[in-house]
């Protein structure tokens, strides 16, 4: 099964990279761009079948490896 | 209104970063991961009130700046 994973800066974190992207937009003549934030989408086969067992490696993957929780918070979406 | 923009690379594209968390979460003794893909994800903030304005402005922003439309693939969700 599949695991659909997001990535993504806690409020209050500062996002150079999402400040980067905005000032590009600003620079190619979009208006209207207020905020852009960028963050990570990891997409994870698994061999598992069972969903909640899929859930739980796949939430582990992300406190050990995947996320920095200090700063990052994630979501976890299975697919069958 | 937010839109949520998602890019990955195309099948058969090459992922040297999808590869190296998939080789990390074997270190870390994960089994069962049979591939990792990894791509961005992106949140804009716009001004625009019109949904269908600002889904047409960020797939121009998708296809000018965000993502490389030769390798990779990318998808737009309009957020009220």
């Amino acid at each position: 099964m599949k695991a659909k994973v997001h990535v993504t800066l806690k409020p209050g974190v500062l996002d150079p990279q999402g400040k980067a992207v905005s000032h590009a937009l600003d620079a190619l003549g979009f208006t209207g761009v207020e905020d852009v934030r960028q963050g990570k989408y990891i997409e994870v086969d698994l061999a598992e079948t069972d969903p909640a067992k899929a859930r739980e490696a796949v939430d582990r993957m992300c406190r050990e490896l995947l996320a920095n929780t200090v700063i990052e918070n994630y979501t976890v979406e299975i697919e069958g």
